[in-house]
């Protein structure tokens, strides 16, 4: 499918930097950019020009300088979007990228929407929808480890993982489709022990596919972590002490507000969403009110529970202390849990010894003079399966293909019990094409609906 | 003078888009490129490419994957720097920027420092300096007429202007000098009628270009505005009014924060700044208050006051209105002052045509309904030169540059004055290279001191 129209967009960040991106798609960008450049070479013309190359001039309308730019050139099939591509490298006002692109957009070109260049890449076959979706991905990643995914999957990983079994249950589906137009005369083209082998196969990869997604959507979004303690037990000094260690990286990184350093934290490559529970003292004395209430509701957004407790009171309160880890572990079985006891400088070493052997799988620490905390950043991250994305594996990111997965999955169990109970063929070639229809919409294989497509690349950045 | 070291710098804004643009320059930009680049093409090098092409592959180190990018090679002398330079086109991730920028960092490359890469290709030849200083200013120019102004001068504008006649100059001192290698014979080798004529010039040009610079720094910063007026005059409407046609403009561009667009209205192109003058209300009732003082203080930065009046209040204050135009005349004697009756709309016709006989050149107005809008923007506008810009004549607009003028005027005025007076050749020698010095000072062909240097890039952004 080619577009007809030249789309036009801003694909460096708005503000002001050295140098911003105007990039053009669209078969006849090349000739609507000539017409406003003047090569610095008198009488070059960039419709002449090989693809992959860059030519300095200016851009100018009625005779008035807009800018001095530099202007690559891409030639369709051998571009990002598969079409005929220039980039216009201006200098980094608003006031020149708005002239430039109120310019083009008179002359015969529109403004782009979002993700439309990613989107025409996709509908000329310069990658499949799981990449395409993947580009917003590496886009949007902070982190080491979202990146790696981001980029694997960019790379092809999900569809590399389902395209040969698609394919050969299109095969079978074929064949059994065939049986049918034999029906009458009980043939049987279709190997049923194949066929049952290719779709306990198929089954396996979707169940590993589906239950990484848990994990997979923790590092994309953060491992969600809640914080529980008294007040002053320290939890801001343990934050900016984990924070510390890492603000080169976060504070080098332009476009972090100071709200998001604080919320997300990232450790060893993953990063890690710090859940503000404030309130939780209550906890301590009364145990109905609405305060304990929200703070448990927000704990049980989290992954993951840090019982703060503080060391100083160790001598009054030792048992509580126990009384409450019980509390907090029947409140929520499922959640790993991480005491850490802060503070730890005010005790003596006897002491600390003491508290270390009552609580089992303390961590011992003292924010404020920062001893301790690589063994909890050490406990944060060993939670974190890091092993998956070092071997490359798939791990699926997207709640869309989340969703798909478990349709095919769905259709897939129907397809097992069919062959099972020897049902008739053509009551579960339905549910083969079920499964065909739901792995090809990962990849965009199957025509996919136009709804579908706007949605996913309405959340792209326009330039994109 | 070649630099040694290869420098890198973000050249795009930071913070997330589509892609970032992250630019190397120096000798050995492309070797540390290419050794952590992957080309699409297996065993294309970097290094065997042709200047001004574009490459498609991965970074990578240590086996990892970091981004799909397009890579640029710009080869010596061919370059913005007039080194070899590299311009990695990268996803617009935060997160990719500081990967890329660090592993660079580590393999032999420096941050660069702010302008550096203009600096270089001022240092290398590409550029004079009074065209590099423009570069900062295209950069930051937000309106038509600044922006007009900063390429012209980064074609070259002041350097034209003043090129022919400093080397003209330069020929003289050269005769003059050498007069006094002979002063004991009292011979002539430079032509006093001629030598006069060129003095005479360079005080012509010197002094247009120094009466400029009121102009050229009002356009550049905007022209500061006041508007004076009683409280519920209507202040904020008639700013709503002006800024509202204009929104469209404003607001596309991204960056401006709501206080700026409320401050600085483009009107035809330029900008005005309005400056906020609360407190004004007490004129009209206490002469000597500390409220009156302050806003007269503001007033006093204005070029150009605005006093607005209720129409309203016509019937019952038409004789104070008079008086009051009357003492702000007085009090700015040298500013340009308009008079706007605003709320025109709830006078009769009758009415309004005597208000308007009575005050001279009011612009009758109502902010409200947006009428005479377009006559009171006509009336700013026309105190703005155009004519100027549109003919393409050097308006200098750098302080750095009026100092320079500045001091060349005074040298060759004493140089004009010591030939008048007809006094020894050897006294005002010394004033003809004072003045050859300030002038080369500002396109740097004389050596530019260190300092001034970091000084001038010191104000641009990193990646420039």
């Amino acid at each position: 499918m080619t577009q007809q129209d030249t789309i036009i967009a801003l694909a460096t960040p708005s503000g002001v930097g050295a140098i911003s991106v105007i990039r053009l798609s669209g078969e006849k960008s090349i000739e609507i950019v000539d017409a406003y450049f003047r090569s610095i070479k008198k009488g070059k013309s960039l419709k002449n020009q090989k693809t992959h190359t860059i030519h300095l001039g200016h851009i100018i309308n009625n005779d008035v300088i807009i800018d001095e730019v530099l202007v690559s050139i891409f030639k369709n099939p051998n571009s990002y979007t598969g079409e005929n591509v220039v980039e216009i490298s201006c200098h980094g006002s608003s006031f020149i990228q708005q002239e430039i692109i109120q310019l083009f957009l008179q002359k015969g070109c529109r403004m782009a929407d979002n993700g439309e260049f990613t989107m025409r890449a996709f509908l000329n076959g310069k990658m499949d929808l799981s990449q395409a979706e993947a580009v917003a991905d590496v886009i949007a990643s902070n982190s080491e480890a979202s990146h790696k995914m981001a980029i694997q999957q960019m790379r092809g990983g999900i569809t590399n993982e389902l395209k040969d079994l698609r394919a050969q249950l299109l095969d079978f589906a074929a064949l059994i489709e065939l049986e049918l137009d034999f029906s009458g005369e009980d043939v049987e083209f279709a190997d049923r022990t194949k066929f049952k082998e290719l779709v306990t196969k198929i089954t396996f990869v979707l169940k590993r596919l589906i239950d990484s997604f848990a994990f997979g959507n923790a590092i994309k979004n953060g491992i969600p972590v809640a914080i529980i303690g008294e007040p002053n037990v320290g939890k801001s000094t343990l934050l900016n002490a984990l924070l510390n260690e890492e603000k080169a990286i976060v504070s080098d990184i332009a476009g972090t507000t100071r709200d998001a350093i604080e919320d997300e934290i990232i450790i060893n490559g993953v990063a890690f969403r710090f859940i503000d529970t404030a309130g939780i003292r209550e906890t301590l004395d009364v145990v109905e009110n609405i305060g304990i209430k929200k703070t448990y509701e927000k704990a049980e957004n989290a992954q993951l529970i840090i019982f703060l407790i503080n060391s100083e009171k160790f001598k009054v309160k030792s048992f509580e202390f126990k009384a409450e880890i019980k509390n907090i572990k029947k409140r929520f079985p499922n959640k790993r849990l991480l005491v850490v006891a802060n503070k730890i400088d005010t005790l003596s070493n006897d002491e600390a010894t003491t508290l270390s052997t009552e609580i089992e799988n303390l961590i011992p620490l003292s924010a404020k003079n920062k001893t301790g905390i690589d063994k909890l950043k050490a406990e944060l991250t060993s939670l974190v399966n890091i092993g998956a994305l070092s071997n490359n594996e798939t791990i699926v990111t997207n709640s869309r293909h989340f969703e798909a997965l478990n349709n095919a999955l769905e259709a897939i169990t129907s397809v097992k019990q069919g062959i099972d109970l020897e049902i008739s063929t053509d009551l579960f070639s339905i549910d083969i094409r079920e499964c065909l229809r739901h792995l090809g919409n990962i990849t965009g294989e199957y025509d996919v609906d136009k709804d579908i497509l706007g949605h996913i690349f309405g959340n792209f950045c326009i330039g994109k």
